[in-house]
């Protein structure tokens, strides 16, 4: 069988093996049927069945990394908060917000009123954004539905935005984001609700892949976090958890007894929180963009992270009330300058780390039998990626050994 | 004669009158010969005019601004410092890269080594990421050349990325930006070099629209300083300075002394700074990316800054060492977030009073008779440009009433 994609005289980052950036200069990559099917160096190329390749590209040393992975966003919401960011820098509280009909509620009310149409269109420049920065995989929570039909309409747009860019998106239900305004007095029905109706219901209709919950002061308990994935766990669901952002709930160590995919946020995670997580393989998602437009100046442990082995990837959290990021490499910026990771940290955290914080284990990283998502740079170095802000890095991409374009 | 252009139906941020931003829905603009002809309420505009323009695009409420103009940049240079930045995150100290031959000296050499071409080929994808982001003027420096061939080289690529692009670029002679390796111990010589020998040559041959130093305890004294002024001021030339970022050195007062454009930085302003400022017309231009970059903690002082009525502006200091910034937008949004700006005073510092930055008083705003620089955005209101991270808002750029494309 003749190569589908092959691409020639680049520099590899294949976030493999023991070099920095698993680095591998004057490379080669080959795909077939969707998957890495050769890689290696240009001299130890099979001439023969690199010239019936039906599409190749000579990159003249241009670096090539595998998709990134956006493993944490809100990018399906109806309206956006630009007019309350005005507000709160003339002065503003958040109580006056909150008296004025703003905040997370009136995301939840402009999501609810968007038909799935009108969500579809008003999302999919968003997730464009991150796909012209090199994004092939992201993962879009709900939880700004709070009702049935809503999630569901949420969950059916971040589904038909992959279908229509050609990316693939990884859906998390976040019924228990935020108490919705017609349960304020009752929140014991509406954890009921979510972990008896909403989620089952949405789960049998295969629209979820994973299941996320608030843990927080302002958000839910333990045990109403708890409830929630006990019944994921039923649903032979895995879970993530956004955890220990502004205080310690000891979260990030509930998701880890259920054998989570990821704690997310971090800022005020214990050290048995991060023993927690060591001990149960749990990635540890750090999201600077919250971090950075709510001037946060407690910093997530990296060094415990690091000392305890615990994986740690980057999202963007795009969202419209704390993260209104649209560029996943800014994002690896901000781990970078605000966080102090270094660039290899920050791009496998938006690779191979982000892979696992989905529960993807076949991309994330260049080799054999890999999936095919492959970025090229104008760029000749991985920490370029890293140190830009902004600009217009993405070469090319593909999905799968297919060309995609935003 | 019939206008060249004619914009309906859009949401004009004029920049001019008293509402916030200048805000006017529901508008038309029109444009004959380069310039603002026409500009209005959609209830107002003259049919019989209106049908034979041009060139007529319908923007169904879309927001409309003056072109964004960058009055701070360093874009042209040879090289980069991303493994620079790599190295400083595994723990190199300023020392450690300096001894590998780091810094700023590493800039000077990579664009001394290159080539006219070369130089061009390598800055022009900066000024398309730029212009993508909405900027039709930006300014441009010299002062990675430090001897006449290459500052020449330098100006001549920022003159030819204006002409490629169909931009407006204004040059910054900036030949006291750093003391070249070969003046180590004759710092003398090398001041009496910039203000005899290269700036009246580069100014001669035409090249030279305004005169900048690094006035800094690592850069140029205050009588080095004023040594070149003195010479701008004979040959006719508008000065500005890279004032109180570090240190205070009363930098600011010294260019309100010579009647300057701006003092730019500013995080250690004093009040007798800021009046001296106030009395001359001075503009105040904050650079929050390079704040953010370098994890500087002394704010610019804002509050005083407005107090007296001293214009502010916002670029993104575009350079290699302390501040990759690619985007005006993403500028405005640091000002915001980390110098606390609203909205529209980051808008009016990268519209109105960026162009006061620069002596341009023919543009960043809105009304007839300026130049038809305009961007069209997909965006509805003016604070969605500072809000979102990262992201393709703009629609549509002109300049001079004709499109460009970057
Ligand atoms: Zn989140
Ligand atoms: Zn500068």
């Amino acid at each position: 069988m003749s190569w589908d994609l092959l691409l020639t005289h680049a520099s590899l980052a294949t976030f493999t093996g023991d070099a920095p950036y698993g680095w591998q200069p004057d490379a080669a990559v080959a795909c077939e049927d969707g998957r890495i099917a050769w890689i290696g160096s240009m001299r130890d190329l099979p001439a023969h069945q690199a010239s019936t390749a039906r599409e190749m590209h000579d990159l003249g040393g241009a670096l090539v990394t595998p998709g990134l992975i956006d493993c944490h966003t809100h990018l399906v919401f109806g309206g956006d908060r630009a007019q309350e960011f005005d507000l709160r820098l003339n002065g503003a509280t958040y109580e006056d917000i909150s008296r004025a009909g703003g905040g997370i509620v009136s995301t939840v009310r402009a999501t609810r009123e968007a038909s799935e149409d009108e969500l579809f269109a008003q999302s999919l420049p968003r997730a464009r954004a991150l796909l012209a920065d090199g994004v092939t995989t992201l993962e879009i929570k709900s939880g700004y539905g709070l009702e049935l039909e809503a999630e569901r309409r949420m969950l059916r747009v971040a589904r038909r935005i992959g279908q229509t860019l050609g990316v693939h998106v990884q859906t998390s239900f976040l019924g228990l984001h935020a108490l919705p305004p017609e349960y304020k007095d009752r929140r014991d029905d509406y954890v009921a609700l979510v972990c008896n109706e909403l989620l089952p219901a949405l789960a049998n209709e295969g629209l979820v892949d994973a299941v996320d919950a608030f843990c927080e002061g302002i958000g839910f308990t333990r045990a109403e976090t708890q409830c929630v994935f006990e019944h994921a766990r039923q649903l032979d669901l895995r879970v993530k958890l956004h955890a220990e952002q502004l205080s310690d709930l000891s979260g990030a160590a509930l998701v880890a007894e259920f054998d989570g995919l990821s704690a997310d946020h971090l800022e005020y995670l214990s050290v048995s929180g991060i023993e927690a997580m060591a001990r149960a393989g749990t990635v540890a998602v750090l999201l600077p963009g919250a971090f950075y437009a709510l001037r946060e100046s407690k910093l997530p442990p990296v060094a415990a992270l690091r000392a305890h082995d615990v994986p740690i990837a980057i999202a963007t959290d795009c969202n419209p009330g704390t993260s209104p990021l649209l560029s996943l490499r800014l994002a690896a910026n901000m781990a970078c300058t605000l966080f102090r990771l270094t660039p290899e940290e920050a791009l496998r955290g938006i690779t191979v780390n982000a892979a696992r914080a989905l529960g993807l284990p076949d991309r994330g990283t260049l080799a054999v039998g890999m999936c095919a998502d492959l970025v090229a740079w104008n760029a000749k170095q991985p920490a370029e990626l890293c140190y830009w802000m902004g600009g217009q890095l993405v070469r090319q991409v593909w999905v799968g050994a297919m060309a995609v374009r935003p």
